[in-house]
């Protein structure tokens, strides 16, 4: 832990919950996503949901590779990463259509071209038509880009996705008891609606990643790159460039670093048809991975992971250049599982079934039981760890 | 511009532009803002309409003086300041009632604490609080803090917001025409629903506003709030501190460079009752300033401003530090006018007088005429400048 903190960030921002601790939370407060009342339409049977979020330090990895290799499409992923982050939270509650969305860019305009804007927007919107050929419709409302050198080194790519759905379609974490499986969606792989193989990777924890795997040839040439107080000693201290090759892939570690966040929507949509009324809960591992549900879980349970996905490439390969323990690296990295289903165990092949439709991986990968404390136990050949 | 374009800044983002001209503008491509189907409701009668901004470089100004004052409560103007941002271009369409707002802060974890950010929301929710004292509902729903050290040099602060209103309440850009006066209202002064004197700057041309007052001391004691890459002789090169007073007023520079921008809310929707359907258009003089309305403009017309209200100590003060010419003045600050209200002649002194009950000098600042080119023409004490 101590790196991260020398690094700036945090998995767990315990400060940032106590700032907000005493606003509305919502209808449930202990939903996925805060959901409101349909303070739009003022429809009793609807309910308002909206996201913020974005990229993070993934959009540093666009930066350099841009400039390393020429390739400006790279800033395409970062879009789908920005929209993603947001999409697939809102999904953990139930919505599958019906969003709007804006954009919001702040750059230095001395290092981030118009080029790269333009790609910004084209993967903004080469992602929306990708979801609308599967009836998820997000409507792109516009947004801002800011020129702001003296506030941010590079650039932040940050997006916000407002929707509006039937209470009848909701889908809340206080459904998780004791019985229930957990089928869990591969991260990795190439789904049917993916153009190349996706390492997993989506967009958190990447802080560490890029310092841990990068080398100090980074800081020298792009000093833009990281906050100049850190300790040198966490900065760019791996031993990899960005076009070597990533072990057991056909991709380099900068094509691997920056596969865009995986979506799934498209599974998602598709099994709120296929078992109407049967998922009892849905949660995205980004921030937190693995110990993620620990924030929504009714009080009295414990999720037992023993059978989780394997561990793509990349992320054994981040452990390896980084020699974090593995009980950290689930949690701060989602490890090849993301998205988990809560559901009956007579429920779990169709899951299975449907995410197979798509080409993405999935398996039962752990149970919820009764337990004095809540926790989450994560089992493999790895090792037996504990989060509380 | 010389200087704007080393400072990586500019007022007309004529490249931003080129990069989202292909995207579809929403029903009314000449609205103030992008006006939608009601895609979140799917009523033929409504519309719905998103916007995404920030306080943008304003925040290092929070920054400096609450490292130099020890008032971290200096941060809750700038959540006002990103919430203002959005709000007031949207009631440009005519939307007073009704909206959703996320946040979205970027910060340096080391160096932007727990306490600033829960200010920050303190000051999102106290603003919300004041403006549903004039049934102008806000309803926060919740948003993101990323600990972006290596991207953000200290923090951004953006905000976005929804909202979904009648058709037959929309104020569109299209009605104006030759005949219409302006009636102006102040940027500056002390509304009914502020509870201090506003210097009127609001949160746009900061980031020259900021190095050509402030002393080379900031550059030396807070190196954080500026790119070093930039050409030393445009880094904090006047002459003052934040602490220092500011000549004809009761403030300090600080205090004044971050008055926290007025919203005009609660005039324009009570406009909208006492002059129903009367508003032919309504300019928030943001980016551009008093060139603002160049962009909406329809076909053969001039604005011609040969009324506008004083400028105002903070203003003047900024033109003698920097030796801006007033022409460039009036393009990148308000200089005291900010929204422009365009009504029939006979309309004009109810405006007025409803600006008066909520304290805000108003008068009519000029007309609207036929042009072969369309232009903006300012004429006042200062001179005779033309905008095209």
């Amino acid at each position: 832990m101590e790196k991260y903190l020398q690094r700036g960030v945090s998995a767990g921002k315990e400060e940032v919950h106590s700032a907000v601790s005493n606003l509305y939370h919502g209808l449930y407060p202990k939903a996925f996503c805060k959901v409101f009342p349909d303070f739009l339409a003022g429809n009793e049977n609807y309910v308002n949901a909206m996201s913020s979020d974005g990229s993070g330090t993934k959009s540093i990895l666009a930066y350099l590779y841009a400039k390393e290799t020429g390739n400006a499409a790279v800033w395409q992923g970062i879009a789908q990463d920005a929209l993603v982050m947001n999409l697939d939270d809102l999904i953990c509650v139930g919505a599958t259509d019906n969003f709007l969305f804006t954009s919001i860019i702040n750059r230095n305009k001395n290092l981030i071209s118009g080029e790269d804007i333009a790609q910004i927007i084209q993967g903004s919107n080469e992602f929306c038509k990708s979801m609308a050929a599967h009836q998820i419709n997000i409507h792109f409302m516009g947004g801002e880009t800011a020129d702001l050198g003296d506030s941010v080194r590079t650039i932040t790519v940050d997006a916000s996705m407002t929707t509006r759905l039937p209470k009848s379609e909701l889908i809340l974490t206080d459904n998780i008891k004791p019985g229930l499986v957990i089928v869990g969606l591969a991260s990795y792989g190439k789904a049917s609606y993916e153009n190349k193989y996706n390492s997993g990777i989506s967009s958190n924890g990447l802080t560490s990643a890029r310092h841990d795997v990068l080398s100090s040839f980074y800081a020298e040439k792009f000093p833009e790159t990281f906050d100049p107080s850190l300790n040198k000693s966490v900065v760019y201290c791996g031993s990899k460039k960005l076009t070597d090759k990533l072990p057991e892939t056909e991709l380099t570690i900068g094509e691997a670093l920056l596969s865009p966040t995986r979506t799934f929507a498209p599974v998602i949509k598709q099994l709120k048809n296929n078992l109407p009324g049967k998922i009892a809960a849905l949660i995205n591992c980004t921030g937190g991975s693995q110990t993620k549900v620990l924030h929504y879980l009714p009080q009295g349970l414990a999720v037992v992971k023993d059978n989780l996905l394997p561990v793509p490439p990349l992320f054994k390969f981040i452990q390896q250049e980084s020699k974090t323990d593995w009980k950290e690296m689930f949690k701060v990295l989602n490890c090849g599982t993301r998205m988990e289903i809560y559901v009956e165990e007579k429920d779990a092949q169709t899951v299975i079934e449907t995410a197979a439709k798509f080409n993405i991986q999935a398996q039962k990968i752990g149970y919820v039981e009764s337990s004095l404390q809540n926790k989450v136990i994560v089992q493999n050949e790895l090792g037996n760890f504990e989060y509380l």
